[in-house]
């Protein structure tokens, strides 16, 4: 039914999208995009959801009230400085939508604003404006690649998908590109996630399938437990696919809400397998627990721990480190019912029962967790709901990467 | 008025200690002490604080069940084997305190009986059963050395203090050995701690002071946030001081429980800094708040911060991940107000100011941040509470120490 599709971002009819090199940054590579711009042909019904840090970029504040109105035209974006806590902010995020309605014949009011970078030192706004116009004119349904690539930091890989399923008798899209590798600890979006589609839906149900799915995506993946000042998600919606338009949580929602589910968790995988200076995708699935959150919970614990991370880092069957992480989540379970397992496409080993430790052959388990991609599965036996969440291991290059970001 | 003695954990009249090897851990250097005993020459008021990790290890149930008449007479404590969630947990803690009272000559209930190392692997009870003859034998009055070896795991220096004041006409001392280098973010109580002293108080008295100092002292350390399945802090009382019996909240019940404060704010520090592969001690000073709360609140995630910790570690004034990581601790604050300075033995330095950042000498930032001891101090304008939590920064030898503990 939903199947991938090339073209990311610009996958959905009517988008077009584009990326520069500005020089945001000083020093900064010139081969390296830093200056972002996506665009409808057509007025969209618009929906975002934003960090819960209480320290927030501009950047939010000024999408925030763009989107109060619950439409836009387009998305404008910088890599290299998170335009947070810095003289002008407020400013000079006004400024990049007035700057990119310039040059696209709209309203400053039609773009949402996004940067990623170094927080505190104030946004190169000459640089912005001056890449603008070429940003503008590359425009093209093809943009997909040079946007993406524009957005990212510390990425090593660029965030990309779409996907394309039927819907009431048309064929609807929905294309994104994403960002996201430190910091990442997302609560009500991701570092940067853009999504478009063509399906016909009101702001209101486009909110609601937005909420619903980012909070079992996004907020479910940790890298490093520090939750961004500028996590956004926005997905903008221009209804060229010609569906009938969705206005209920009806079987067209349904449908429309898996698809969405399907370009968000893809991307949530690839942001938590990218984490920074991450070797392995980490997933944690929690089941039989006796409701969701707690599932969520425990396993959000067990794919945070710097233990664990460092452990799966090491290819170390150390469950025990598992139990504890689960311990300190604050969720309830009870300790002596809980199963723990490795699986990876290496094979699967159980290490533990019913809360205590079993013998287990050390060569195969670390063969197991020597993969890239590691699931590490428990059972609580005391329900039927389950949650899985993402995150990553803790590597030296983690601590290379941050031990001097900023200079 | 408090000034610091010798002889750590036996520092206080009528208490003595031994540490030996017993060989707990299979292949474990024979020259590692692996065995503790600590005893009273008299029946002591006890009090305890333990880790709240839903996931608890067996001696603590043990020793919560020892303490439950408020008395003890000693404390017996192995490293090597955390003696958690495997199988026969239960039986081996009981079966040490046996142990201990047989080569002693007292009850098992009379011990307090704690754990430290690797989870989910059977304790060697036979090792320890087989060793208890000769700590019993070595105990003596200059045994807190020995001791305090025989509980360190991945510590890399002996934590032992003791302090000395005058109190209502006698002196009275308290000493204290612990350990504790990962897996640390204890919340109520920390990985071990072991608190003697001479003084005459009640059991009530004795665990008000302990909850109230550990509040304040161990629950304000992080190293990783993975708060431990064996936390524990206990303090044992001979009243061989011949002090009149503490048993209000009185002006020497203040003057005990300063003392008290004195030594767990030295272990603290200690054990931060002595974080797993830290290169230096942060403390972070939070001051102006609305509350002691929030304070604490907005320090610890500071410090908490696996982004702040890696800044740290490469020198780097990346003030804005302060500002991030207080923007997530749930605790609130005016962003706006916000004042953040770097101290060291190198100098201080103001980087932000009213939440925005100011130009600064880069070099003399990076020359501040290369001490062992770093201060972050952060001014909310908001109010007069204050409160400082200790942590140490991320590095390499973090990830290698944890990629490959358990094996």
């Amino acid at each position: 039914m939903i199947k991938e599709i090339s073209g990311g971002v610009c996958a959905a009819q009517g988008f077009r999208a584009a990326g520069v090199h500005c020089g945001v940054k000083e020093g900064g590579s010139p081969d390296k995009n830093d200056l972002a711009l996506i665009l409808s042909d057509k007025e969209c019904t618009a929906a975002g959801v934003y960090t819960l840090n209480r320290v927030k970029a501009a950047p939010i504040y000024v999408t925030m009230d763009h989107l109060e109105d619950g439409v836009a035209w387009g998305i404008v974006a910088n890599s290299g400085n998170a335009n947070a806590c810095c003289p002008l902010s407020h400013e000079n995020a006004e400024l990049m939508c007035q700057s990119a309605a310039q040059a696209t014949g709209r309203e400053a009011g039609d773009f949402v604003v996004c940067s990623t970078g170094v927080i505190g030192q104030t946004l190169n706004i000459d640089a912005i404006r001056a890449g603008m116009p070429a940003v503008a004119a590359a425009l093209s349904p093809d943009g997909s690649d040079a946007a993406a690539t524009a957005i990212m930091t510390t990425d090593t890989v660029k965030k990309e998908i779409a996907v394309s399923f039927p819907l009431a008798g048309k064929e609807v899209r929905i294309g994104a590109i994403a960002k996201g590798s430190g910091m990442i600890h997302p609560n009500m979006g991701t570092m940067l996630a853009f999504l478009t589609t063509d399906c016909a839906i009101t702001h209101e149900m486009l909110e609601d399938a937005l909420r619903e799915v980012t909070a079992k995506t996004f907020n479910r993946v940790t890298v490093d437990g520090d939750t961004s000042t500028n996590d956004t998600c926005v997905v903008l919606a221009n209804g060229t696919a010609g569906n009938p338009l969705i206005e209920w949580k009806d079987e067209d929602y349904e449908t429309f809400q898996s698809a969405l589910l399907y370009i968000c968790r893809h991307l949530s995988r690839a942001i938590a397998g990218d984490g920074e200076g991450a070797s392995r995708l980490i997933t944690c699935k929690m089941s039989g627990a006796r409701s969701e959150e707690s599932a969520e919970r425990l396993a959000k614990a067990v794919v945070g721990s710097a233990l664990v991370k460092a452990a799966m880092f090491g290819s170390d069957a150390n469950w025990g480190r598992v139990l504890c992480a689960m311990g300190y989540s604050k969720a309830p379970f009870r300790p002596e019912h809980v199963d723990i397992s490795f699986t990876s496409a290496a094979g699967s080993i159980l290490v533990c029962q019913q809360g205590d430790g079993l013998a287990f052959d050390e060569a195969l388990a670390k063969k197991i967790l020597s993969q890239n991609e590691i699931v590490i599965a428990v059972d609580l036996h005391e329900g039927e709901d389950v949650a899985e969440c993402w995150g990553c291991d803790l590597t030296y290059d983690y601590v290379k990467i941050n031990g001097d970001y900023r200079t």
